[in-house]
């Protein structure tokens, strides 16, 4: 289906506007004062296409367009509009704007739509003012308690709570996404892989499961020079040879396997004494249950065969764990088939990133679409997308909806 | 020759009762209350043992004992009462008190020596207070200049300067020491070696020369999710591995070389993002200058030839560079043989740590003796030292004074 390019390429604009860095990055940290004007802005468009707007008591934004059968589950769309300190132009846009022309154009084509179709804003998707990421959607899957999520605090101290009141939208509970018949997110890819082989759409089939490693080893600080190689306890050897044999041992586990060691750190921290402490995180990703059970298994096993062998000891914790997310298969398969009839070069993928999408998926039947992210960068100023694959990812949302509108989706 | 026990058990007694910490450790910062209190009694036992005090323009303190011979060069020995944050009881102490106890000991014997005998309390040898370590040694031999130590301030802003004159001990330059037969410093080891091998004495050769450089790997910083393994330029990846090689190289290099990591650092050090950047520095320390300059080629062309396998760019920048040092071959030599007469069990040995006799040999001919650090400990509370080691250390400190002042001594 022809959406409205221009309109959509103008709302674009207005939106990313409205707070540019020096750097031409992006800044609407959630429920700032750009966000909160991207926002009311988002709702004058909810109201030119004669959708009724409600908010919800965790600030998320919905705009409701009537279909023709009142026995229908509803359809709902959504992404977030709130971006990282210095981002891109679509990371979470994407999907608000692609949403909202596809139920617009939806509309002025005329079509009947027996679902009512909805489109979500939710609130604090990147956790980059408020951590941890995805409250809104958190709390409406049971992830999180209202409560703790309202008396999180910014860096200066200003509450969750408070922000909502501030900027008008604290809504009411009654408001929250209730059941629908499918929930549908397009995304950019955040990634390289679309782009690096070449495919305009990516048909999201679940997203990877993460656990996250705090590992700790011990070793013996000394003195730098007085100490020979062969007497020592060197904790930064043991955790370099450890950070190697995982990720290796990672690779060798097969796609999508990946492992990220983000953050370390040596104790003293003085040039001239050899480490007696090293902490490193580890990330580890992986689209199975069992497949996540054996690696973590593997690699806490390898990490402590590798302190033995340096006479250091270890200490690990579990600071995060998320299930891998299988998507909707009859959603999964609506996406297929309309990238499939309009010809577009599409394949299954499965997001390593966590979206809004991987919480409601907890709760509701759900599909996501992703469009490529030139060389595969996200959360910074230089994040891009083709305006074709943007337009074409806004048509298949569109062609997706109708799909889903005739199809039987279980629950 | 015997020493008086008792007097020099008494006096470190007197010195390490000063400040103590919770944990037992010593806390005479240089030019601190404590530190001050003990350089009064240093000078309170030089006038005891009818020793002329003077002080010099960096605040360190000098005895001197008149010889026989006006004409003969002074011997001098030394080292510093200053301690690390929570030192140990014979880091530097041990140095000054066996200096002492042999000067008063010869003295108290009635042997005629030639030579004036000289004991100097080098200020600030640790640079736990002001920093770098070694400052009067270092502007006595020309390594730094006097305005710019007497400029430098503690993490209270307080300036070297104003210490010396809040604390009394700022004197005159003409009172620096000057042309000296031979300086001769006794320490502890601050390494296992000694302590592992059953040996008593270490008869110090000189001191390893240090290279330190500051590495800075540049990969590409990417979503930990969302990147595979085979598209990642991981930064902390190739500096793991250098790390490996380089210590490896130093492993096959031989002793006495040494190489450390001792800080390392991830950026944009996020749990959830591949490392763009990593920091690490590298403290390599060799006896020759042929082999410093080998190693540091070695170690060099390994980090670059890793980080190119990884995509990686890398920027390594010399931080600090000092020479090998050799002691004199003479006065290493009186060490040696007062030790073999004494049937004392001692190894000719290099210091991998700096000494203030490390600067003092650039312009003097220098000695130093060795006791054992009891499992290689020092700057920490459990530091320690076998009494006997201590008394044998002192005996052997009088034995060889008496033998240099018999010995030609080239200049």
């Amino acid at each position: 289906m022809k959406i409205n390019e221009q309109r959509l390429k103008e709302r674009f604009d207005r939106i990313n506007g409205l707070a540019v860095t020096d750097e031409g990055g992006k800044m609407r940290l959630a429920l700032n004062d750009a966000d909160k004007e991207g926002r009311d802005l988002l709702v004058s468009w909810f109201k030119e296409a004669g959708m009724e707007v409600t908010v919800d008591d965790m600030g998320s934004i919905y705009g409701r367009l009537p279909g023709s059968d009142p026995d229908a589950l509803p359809i709902a769309l959504g992404s977030h509009m709130d971006t990282q300190p210095n981002g891109g132009p679509y990371d979470g846009l994407f999907g608000v704007m692609a949403g909202l022309e596809a139920i617009v154009s939806i509309k002025e084509s005329g079509a009947d739509i027996k679902s009512d179709l909805i489109l979500v804003d939710w609130t604090n998707e990147e956790g980059a003012r408020f951590v941890p990421p995805m409250l809104a959607s958190g709390v409406i899957s049971g992830q999180f308690t209202r409560e703790w999520v309202y008396d999180l605090k910014d860096v200066d101290g200003i509450r969750y709570e408070d922000e909502l009141e501030r900027t008008g939208y604290k809504g009411d509970e009654k408001n929250r996404l209730g059941d629908v018949k499918a929930y549908l997110e397009p995304h950019i890819e955040q990634g390289p892989v679309l782009d690096a082989e070449g495919h305009q759409i990516g048909i999201v089939t679940g997203a990877l499961g993460i656990t996250g490693l705090d590992v700790t080893i011990r070793g013996e600080a000394n003195h730098a020079g007085t100490t020979p190689m062969a007497m020592r306890k060197d904790a930064l050897a043991a955790a370099s040879d450890a950070i190697l044999k995982i990720q290796a041992n990672c690779v060798e586990f097969g796609e999508p396997a990946v492992l990220t060691n983000g953050i370390i750190n040596a104790q003293p921290a003085s040039k001239n004494i050899i480490p007696g402490e090293v902490y490193f995180s580890v990330d580890l990703r992986y689209h199975t249950d069992e497949g996540m059970a054996e690696l973590e298994k593997q690699t806490i096993a390898i990490i402590e065969e590798t302190c033995k062998a340096y006479g250091a000891t270890v200490d690990i914790k579990q600071y995060w764990r998320a299930k891998p997310a299988h998507f909707h298969e009859t959603i999964v398969g609506c996406v297929e088939e309309a990238a499939s009839e309009a010809g577009l070069d599409a394949i299954r993928i499965i997001s390593g990133a966590g979206h809004d999408a991987v919480f409601i998926n907890e709760v509701q039947p759900v599909g996501m679409i992703f469009v490529p992210s030139i060389k595969g960068m996200s959360h910074c100023p230089q994040e891009d997308t083709k305006w074709e694959d943007i337009v074409a990812g806004t048509e298949l949302t569109a062609d997706t909806i109708l799909k889903l509108d005739k199809a039987e989706v279980s629950r």
